[in-house]
């Protein structure tokens, strides 16, 4: 059972120490290929830049932290959304500070919705970046909790082509790289524990997909420029593996909105995923 | 000029401090695969193993410190051969304790050949791995000096087919990663830097063939039991690029000695190359 006093639980801020070659790390384990240059080399024409989505992996661990009272049960989580909104530059290397809280707690029936959000600071406070992260925790809804507000629907126009679609192929070691930014969930690597999960093999990072995502977006809408980058949201509604092409596709909706779809050969596996960029 | 007076110079010895992820990472960037995972997990059944050429990026720095007073021009050198001999399997993470030496310089004509040795140990003293690097200085020969003695011939028989071939593809963003083990020589991910070094494109470090071969050779000869894995060495005598498929070849000498050959479609890429293994 969940214990609902944890809404409106905080904690932090918390340092988040990193270099350039975390940076460029990350750049890699979404995929960066030598033609991304001002993301993978120190001294790129321009300056390093760092990715938009780095900072999904900035203070991750903090949910758990915030969790770490209640009794939870961590392998019945599973990622339902990612949300990242970015006010600035993020800095190519030194400290940052991270807040987290949680916000809700709805009851989605078959499970528990948990929403936390983290804000990404500066030593001097000035916020650069937010991120809202959706967990899913099978099992834990009916306790006749809020429902929460009903999702608008975000989806794809019926006939309309995209404005844009990238496909990458993911190799198949990319989730052990993808792991060296500090998620160690042992599904995304071990078969033994992805058979006791119920796939047939590890499954990649529902984040690293989101990476890749939004790589596609950032050159299909922002000419590689971070800085235009302002926002990305998507729900994780199905499972990619290593060795999966990933394709993302965009469909230009007013301003710099964009509606996205991420889907393998299987199927759609982002889905609800808006970005803003300008 | 070269200063003579450097042979015989040591350093050290310096500390070399790692982590888990830098073993795992060090493994990725000389290709492993998910089916390698005693070398990319940590929880992996027996442990977590040490690959065996990440002793090459131990203390590679140290040929930089033992050169630091010697009028040297580091764009000149050309990486000749290395060698690794491993008498006991690396921890997988803590500190080490590198010694290098110039232990000597010769006259090779159009260049100078200057050897190094590095011993690693643990902090108690106990020597785990040696290593001997040959730099090729490019310009520097013709002073009169010993060319050396005349290196043993090492060629595959010109009829009998190898006991051994793998092929492993080398994805066009390796270089990128294997930077990021400590060599960030530009040459090696910089388009420009490549073509001022005569190059049409970044070429990938020599160290990186060279822990692609010694994969090769593990699977093929030790049973990917890095504790069989007792010595490696090769001649760099040829370019690889990113996107290059790279077979290492064997033919079974005698006793647990194997003659090895390395080459990409346009030729052969490692020579004058021996592995000794139990």
């Amino acid at each position: 059972m969940i214990d609902f006093n944890q809404i409106g639980k905080k904690c932090g801020p918390v340092p988040y120490d990193y270099t350039w070659k975390d940076v460029v790390r990350y750049a890699l384990s979404v995929g960066a290929q030598t033609d991304e240059l001002p993301f993978i080399y120190e001294n790129a024409r321009g300056g390093l830049k760092v990715f938009p989505s780095f900072t999904t992996i900035v203070g991750q661990g903090l949910f758990v932290e915030l969790f770490k009272d209640a009794n939870i049960d961590f392998s019945r989580f599973i990622h339902g959304e990612e949300v990242i909104k970015l006010h600035r530059e993020i800095p190519i290397e030194g400290r940052l500070l991270v807040e987290g809280e949680i916000t809700n707690i709805y009851d989605k029936g078959k499970g528990a919705l948990i929403v936390s959000r983290r804000k990404i600071m500066t030593e001097a406070g000035e916020l650069l970046a937010e991120g809202e992260h959706g967990i899913f925790y099978v099992g834990a809804g009916g306790f006749g909790g809020d429902p929460g507000p009903k999702a608008e629907t975000i989806q794809p126009p019926e006939t309309a082509k995209p404005d844009f679609a990238v496909s990458y192929h993911i190799p198949e070691n990319q989730a052990a790289l993808y792991r060296l930014n500090g998620d160690l969930n042992p599904l995304h690597l071990d078969p033994e524990v992805a058979k006791r999960g119920g796939f047939p093999r590890p499954i990649l990072h529902g984040l690293c997909t989101y990476g890749h995502a939004a790589r596609a977006i950032l050159y299909s809408t922002c000419d590689g420029n971070p800085a235009r980058f302002k926002e990305f949201r998507a729900r994780f509604s199905g499972v990619v593996f290593p060795g999966d092409t990933l394709t993302t596709e965009g469909w230009h909706d007013s301003g710099g909105r964009y509606i996205i779809r991420c889907r393998t050969d299987r199927g759609v596996v982002l889905s609800q995923a808006l970005a803003q960029v300008e």
